[in-house]
């Protein structure tokens, strides 16, 4: 098949139909490709294996204290607005992975963002927080590991905020989050200030530092890497590196998912309504089932294979059989959602027997009564 | 004499040649006159009877508080980029004045302001501000009855600005301070929140404020008025009070006081530089001694008599025959500056005496090494 932008992709079952626009960002935005430093790491995680982490900005130097042993860090978050759901399921993947793999391992509850951004008082995003962040341990992120903050409680990230507003034009913020208030524009700052939290000297001081994240993100990266080269002569920044995952579909076959458009779940839905959501899916498939058996379906475009190719089928050879069966025309999609149903409400079962066990857990980290 | 707005003032040892300047503030921005109040206010200070505080808004319910013996607020603070000069003086002298009066009293050391709009570096502020609040305590601030701060260390103003950034937008800044960088804005919101840090719980909660200011700041207490009306459901905020006073001129007679033009002399300026600013002082005298001693002087125009009037001579009486004695030439110019330098050397001689007793303290209150 042909990409939008008319350049062939090859047969690939970790590929997706957007490979041309992934091209554009190594060439247009420098983000460097992933695909190079894979055999160099070690246990490459589902989604570096799979190319859905596809690209990187000096990942290089975090590879490189992973294998050596040295110190290096990994920082991720989430934003207390609502429920676990596939996207916050995937940094949070990332990042123990690299808790598992050495990182000194930072997660953000980005409660100030969910204020400024989302108009989410901070009562209401510390119990959202108590979730997510119960179902971040139930995940298998390590506590006695890792440093789980939420940004109003953590006085540096302020500070840092502070440090670099001096150096941040109007215009700069306008070009990356448009005409907005200024709470939002704060927000930005004390992201910044998650970003290079890690490298600050009550944490060990500079450090690499990975921040694994959607392929949306990166301006929020560019902008901090160029803060930290301003301040790097006084503070000793090391640019953090980032590493970038593909994003995914919404059930209906749109390019995001979204909350206004209810075109995925979370792992709180009722199994019912997962079911459901995966029935009505789009698919890859064709018009009639005569065609499909003999054309075969199109798993590229395909949001039922892309949720089994990036959360809930682990074992490669599975997923690539999925691929040629259903690209042969063997696998068809009701079968095929009826497989995904029962793998996702079994994964989801599972998952919420756990996570009942890290909500005590998960208030006291937080310090919530 | 006419005012340039071409109405006539009255003869006024206390008043100034802007006096149709400040009517339209009361006309246009809705600042009240503090005259009708005067005879409300416990022993008045020297710049309340002078007519130097000479606007406000709603000090009627400080002023409740203050007759009644109820709880009430006074804030004020520094900049710390540099020396104590006049105009720090003034809102020093203003918040002693409430500070004996029954206020609970803070002074704020405004360093985020200082870094983000001067760029001063907090190592280097914090060296100032020691500096500074010696200068604070030998003018007869009780450190005792009030909190001094700095804003960089206290993080109820930080968390203020935090929660006050989703209420202001990009048009709002502009229209107060510009287009200028996001720490600027950020210092603002962090000011915001200093005005609004004696209502907080930690403090005692809400409770009528005054913030004795400059009218120049006028944009800023109206900004803050509007963002504790925003919050007033959420913090129960009273609105917070102001006094303003009037500005000084430089000493070449230019409207402000100003480092570039160098107009003007601090309280650790050496006595020769001191003496020699005055002494080449702009004045109000006529061309020649014999126009002077047939015509008068004009004291309204004169920055000599300004710095008596607002600072150096206490005595009303006193200051009432120097304005006179001018008036109908009797007084010249030469031998006013001459017994003003005798006042002023003779006033900083002594306050340099006091405040070396005061630099151990106010390090052991800013905390600096």
């Amino acid at each position: 098949m042909e990409s939008k932008h008319g350049e062939k992709t090859v047969l690939d079952p970790f590929g997706t139909s957007f490979v041309a626009d992934y091209e554009r960002l190594y060439k247009e935005f420098g983000i460097e490709p992933f695909q190079p430093l894979l055999s160099k790491v070690p246990n490459p995680s589902v989604y570096m294996r799979r190319g859905i982490v596809f690209g990187h900005r000096d990942f290089g130097r975090v590879l490189d204290a992973m294998v050596k042993g040295e110190k290096f860090a990994v920082l991720s978050g989430i934003k207390p607005t609502g429920e676990f759901h596939l996207g916050t399921l995937m940094t949070v993947r990332e990042i123990i992975y690299f808790q598992q793999h050495g990182a000194q391992t930072f997660y953000c509850i980005a409660d100030i963002e969910a204020y400024e951004d989302n108009k989410i008082p901070f009562e209401k995003s510390e119990k959202i927080a108590v979730d997510n962040v119960a179902d971040l341990l139930a995940l298998g992120f390590n506590p006695e590991k890792g440093y789980i903050y939420r940004q109003s409680k953590e006085n540096h990230v302020k500070d840092l905020a502070i440090i670099f507003g001096r150096a941040v034009t109007l215009a700069t913020m306008k070009a990356i989050y448009g005409e907005r208030h200024i709470g939002l524009y704060l927000a930005a700052l004390i992201q910044a200030g998650d970003i290079l939290l890690p490298q600050m000297e009550e944490f060990g001081g500079p450090k690499p530092t990975v921040i694994p994240v959607g392929v949306d993100q990166d301006p929020h990266i560019r902008f901090t890497r160029d803060l930290a080269q301003i301040f790097q002569k006084k503070h000793g920044f090391i640019l953090p590196s980032s590493t970038y995952h593909k994003l995914m579909k919404g059930l209906d076959g749109s390019p995001k998912m979204s909350k206004r458009l209810m075109n995925y779940f979370t792992l709180h839905d009722k199994p019912e309504v997962i079911a459901e959501r995966i029935s009505n899916a789009f698919t890859g498939g064709r018009a009639t089932i005569k065609e499909q058996r003999e054309l075969g379906g199109v798993p590229e475009i395909c949001p039922v294979y892309e949720i089994c190719l990036f959360h809930f089928v682990e074992d490669d050879d599975e997923i690539i059989k999925t691929y040629h069966d259903c690209k042969t025309g063997k696998l068809l999609c009701g079968e095929h959602k009826k497989q995904t149903i029962d793998i996702v409400l079994k994964f989801v079962k599972e998952h919420r027997r756990k996570k009942q066990k890290f909500v005590d857990k998960a208030r006291q980290i937080l310090q919530v009564e």
